[in-house]
């Protein structure tokens, strides 16, 4: 099977009190998630905290992921901005550091109308010098939405091949793919149920959950890949609880806490983003040693 | 397989522009979809348009639909209010008239709490005289909401079966089961694929859609249900088109249009509703076609 | 001054468990508003729990307190319903009656299109017979939302000459005063400053908190009317802390218990409506006794 | 009157299609603002795109703005950050060039828990070196809300002295004063009628539309502050077309239109964001000639 596909774990982004990306730890999480056979790595995402990190911090997480993961998985990279100009700069550099793909977000304070949302995404695949893009869109947490009919025309450009589409709605998803057919393919997030997003003919997802469950991740796709949707449901049974769980608190801090306590010192979440509190890292370790993550 | 299950038509309400209830149609289309081999009958939905009717003209279409099904299906008629003395009166008409279950749903003006909420649906329950009853939950056009600990509580109370949530977040579904395992099974609503709602364990849909392609619908059913998912999202896909018109218009006023279409003649939804117009019509008619719904 | 101006309060309903309406104590009520000085009357609003009502006990409520007010102060009275039938068939029977004017207030289930709001507003409007219409907005609790091009068209037809909006946003009001000038008149909300309300051009409030300090509001709108801006925001800055606190809590399980312990025995809202708990009492005790309105 | 007070021109951003900030006409226009009598200026508030700003552009802004305004009227900056040490680092800074206050601005992509937002908000308190701090907060562009316990508990800190509420909730505005009176003073924003707040007893407002009508927004200031409430309402009434304007479009792209048609060429804002076309450019023209602005 050609082209991004499978589990691409969302990344943390592990920063040290004075900023610093705590290159280390960073390396040995990729080699770890390698070695669990996800089939590719997103740095960047919103679990990567991408909308707390200056582009300076962000250069250096994509840097070292690419250098860790040597070309034996792609790397799919966020690029975040509310400028076209931004946007563009940002592209152009992680390129030059190697990136196989560009996940790409728009960030927006005031409301931006449909051209203007079709100009930023257009920039950043004309960036990208070849490489895939993969939309991204997050109702939840981002102001600017991404409707069908832009979809759809962004899907006629060339090098925009893919779809993350955090909204929950998986109808969405469905609408999604009869009009993109044989263009564009579709990811699910967290905020779908990975084998219902396979199910209707999704190629995969880029969540940060992967990032602690990455081999029985990897298990579900392959259960749900090869058409055993029985096994794929007791999967993703016994994964659900961890979705809910995470649901609940920030997804940063529940993703650091769980990869600190499987003794990845990732850190926490930047400030004022709250730490995980006790009584929740008690409860992420009692559900991560149930699916034997810890 | 014994309980609800399979493919519940939510039936519209003809209404003549004197107020009267045309059971005539009304009869025809329930002899039509009793025909195509639905397994069960719900009037009083929100394609019922329930909250559109007074409770004189709510039990003359639920007499109507119980005695055109004659005991060949399961007929399961919407109960809602605004307080807990109007929702027991109205279960007890529809018990004597000899409905099959209850679909309970909780209308309100101020946000109720959660105990209210349990109150509400506890006392249904208990009027329901031993009948199985069906929680259903809109989020986008009601202002009470069910949430997750409270569906868990009412699931305990005997009778109680089954939920429908139209939330779209299938994800939630997928909670519901976990907690309520056993005790309670979920239908569908419009706003889920319902293959996918399959796939997670679900036992059916209640929708309005299923009123206009019932035969398709049941064959849907039936290839989930038997474990064919390739088959099921064949058909799936084929029916998505038919969901997408429905969502963008009012859902009383197309499965009006489209019955209307097909040759029953029940009329627009109730003023001041919209009735569709021509161009909604023909778009309704292409899909219906290409179905071999028309 | 001719024409509706001045306060309102929105009056309570009064029911027993059975069902009854306890036209006694509506009776006593209305007699020490009118004692207060109050200007008119608004049965069925909010407050009135019209939601929560049957017609046959909504025109029990106005009958009461049209016998009451005995022609002192005008009776404007709420009209509210889904559809344009049962709306019409409502203001019929209130006009017949006897009411000065109609509160005129749009339920849905499903969005209604301009048109269809217009539709319905129109309805009542001439099934009111000439007597004056007060338009009733409230995107809180209602699911139909007034547009300003809408209100405009409305403000157009000759008995349609007042407004409540209860958005909170007073530069609405504004907007809707320059567009409807000399034709239509605006009533402040509970959402409202009723001082600001007046600076901007209001002709008064209409709102649950005066049935409990009906003097002491008579006394803001005097000095709002009469341009003592100083002493109405002294008297304006006195009365917030009763607003705070029924903004916190269900709206007519507030007025309920405040006019409970002023000695008007209207029960509790009805179910699953919770009624208000100790603390809370004791928190409108303490403040009704600061207002010295207990 | 000592403290901050009156008329704030939120200023624009002028920055040129290479990303340069254009210093010469934002010296002219704060020359122009001081000329019309404006009492303070605030650049990178929204109207300022700070959203849409690296760093080094915002502080060439401030500088052009602290040097154009020579000590004549205070220069209250904006800091907008998602993370603790990004904000203080930017207060640091902006302290450094001579600022006189700080409009500090919690940006979030996550929620942010209570105790967070006062850490956030505390932390540049801090870092403002004893210089006063207005809190801003706008719950349509912002993810993050200030609730009224925080900003009570925020105006215990000393020098944060001002809020500006952008909520278009007047009534909240009212029980902010009343549970800071004596510590903190209040600011209206472009969401709210500002004679209104004025009678509530704030001190002035910031906002973008001061920009192209500051001679008038003063003479309102001052009818307002003199009590004199009927030529302060007749004032707000002729410039309430303006702001009807302004919120239906973009705001940045409004008042950068309008300033260029009153002959500073301050350009566009920046991409994607949309430029206004030549419709609505007519409309604010013959707006602006009204009000004796062009």
């Amino acid at each position: 099977m050609s082209g991004f596909h499978g589990v691409f774990p969302y990344l943390v982004s592990p920063v040290a009190a004075d900023g610093t990306v705590m290159t280390g730890v960073l390396h040995d999480l990729v080699e770890h998630l390698v070695g669990a056979g996800v089939h590719g790595l997103t740095p960047l995402g919103s679990t990567g905290e991408f909308a707390y990190l200056a582009n300076d911090q962000r250069f250096a997480v994509t840097r070292t992921v690419i250098a860790a993961a040597a070309g034996r998985v792609p790397v799919v990279a966020g690029v975040a901005a509310t400028t076209v100009a931004d946007a563009v700069a940002q592209t152009r550099v992680l390129v030059d550091e190697g990136v196989d793909g560009i996940l790409a977000i728009l960030e927006a304070y005031f409301p931006v109308p449909d051209a203007g949302v079709e100009d930023y995404f257009t920039a950043i695949a004309e960036a990208a010098g070849g490489r895939p893009v993969v939309l991204y869109t997050n109702p939840f947490f981002q102001r600017a939405d991404l409707s069908l009919p832009v979809i759809e025309r962004l899907s006629r450009i060339d090098n925009i091949r893919y779809i993350k589409d955090a909204s929950g709605n998986t109808g969405r998803l469905l609408s999604i793919r009869r009009r993109t057919e044989g263009r564009m393919d579709v990811f699910a997030a967290s905020a779908h149920i990975p084998a219902c997003v396979m199910l209707i003919g999704g190629v995969g997802w880029m969540a940060g959950p992967a990032c602690v469950v990455p081999g029985q991740s990897v298990a579900l796709y392959e259960a749900a890949r090869s058409g055993n949707w029985t096994r794929a449901m007791a999967l993703q049974r016994d994964l659900w609880p961890l979705h809910e769980l995470f649901a609940r608190n920030s997804l940063a801090g529940c993703i650091k806490a769980a990869l600190s306590l499987q003794g990845f010192d990732v850190g926490d979440p930047l400030p004022p983003q709250p730490s995980l509190d006790a009584d929740a890292r008690n409860e992420i370790a009692e559900v991560l040693r149930r699916l034997d993550a810890l």
